[in-house]
């Protein structure tokens, strides 16, 4: 496989004073570098069974779940914060290291027994997966597994994740 | 051209009283809809000539423009709200009914001279879209043109933006 690691740039201290941030843009503002990720995910999910939709949290999620869901034929199911998503929706609430967070997904947005792909661009310590996975769960859905682009060792992610499959494209440490 | 028209949603005072609100999230959950509307944009935007990039405000241009920027062999080029982008920025700020917005790029998303296509799902008064055309301007980019999925008459919005093209899919009273 291409490695891809080179098209990702880390920033010191971003968002926050010790956190190191690992910046996916210059991976999708390379044409054959944005490809190859699709190209890998495709690969890496195919073995997992067909699945009837992606869904994938906001803003990053999008980028790589709506050419992926193309690649399927599949649809798009956005998980958005709270106010974003203007129909009948369900909520989850998550903790983080410091304070809480909310997703939301339509309740309408897949039928009861439809598969489930999860995507994000990053799984560091899960929280905002495991919560997808709920979500989609409680409107009826049955998740397939999850896929992220790149994986931050050591930070309890895969034991967060309630999925049948969990695979990444890229492992930092 | 298929009509999409009946995959587009109305949600009435959303996000506040009396604003009727378009929803997209019945189109990007039908695959083959999903799949139309991304045919239709490659129509579209075919005739302006080459571009390095396409420019997409967050978030749900994103969903739109990722698929297309991998259809074009394009870079993909987030525009974003403030905190979001970790690198040097530029930023925008531009007026809305009540308050103001505001919207930042990297600077170094493009190089001077690319030729870049801008793209969001929905052409309203088109505040978010000039402002985009001026973030990738200011950073040295050539704008080829913008592209919407939908737009809403009678808000002056194609008088709003300056670009040598603009095109929408569907179109609102």
């Amino acid at each position: 496989m291409t490695d891809l690691t080179k098209h990702i740039r880390t920033i010191p201290n971003f968002p926050k004073q010790g956190i190191l941030f690992y910046d996916i843009t210059p991976l999708i503002q390379h044409p054959d570098a944005f490809k190859e990720t699709i190209r890998q995910l495709t690969d890496t999910v195919k073995e997992w069974g067909r699945f009837d939709y992606i869904a994938a949290p906001e803003a990053r999620g999008f980028v790589f779940a709506a050419p992926l869901a193309l690649e399927f034929g599949a649809g798009l199911v956005p998980i958005r914060k709270p106010g974003k998503l203007p129909h009948s929706t369900v909520s989850k609430s998550y903790d983080l290291e410091y304070g809480s967070n909310t997703i939301q997904v339509h309740t309408d947005a897949v039928a009861p027994g439809n598969k489930v792909l999860l995507l994000d661009d990053l799984l560091a310590t899960g929280g905002t997966m495991e919560a997808c996975r709920q979500l989609i769960e409680e409107i009826g859905g049955e998740v397939v597994g999850a896929v992220f682009v790149m994986e931050l060792l050591g930070l309890g992610g895969r034991e967060t994740i309630k999925t049948p499959h969990i695979k990444t494209l890229m492992q930092f440490e």
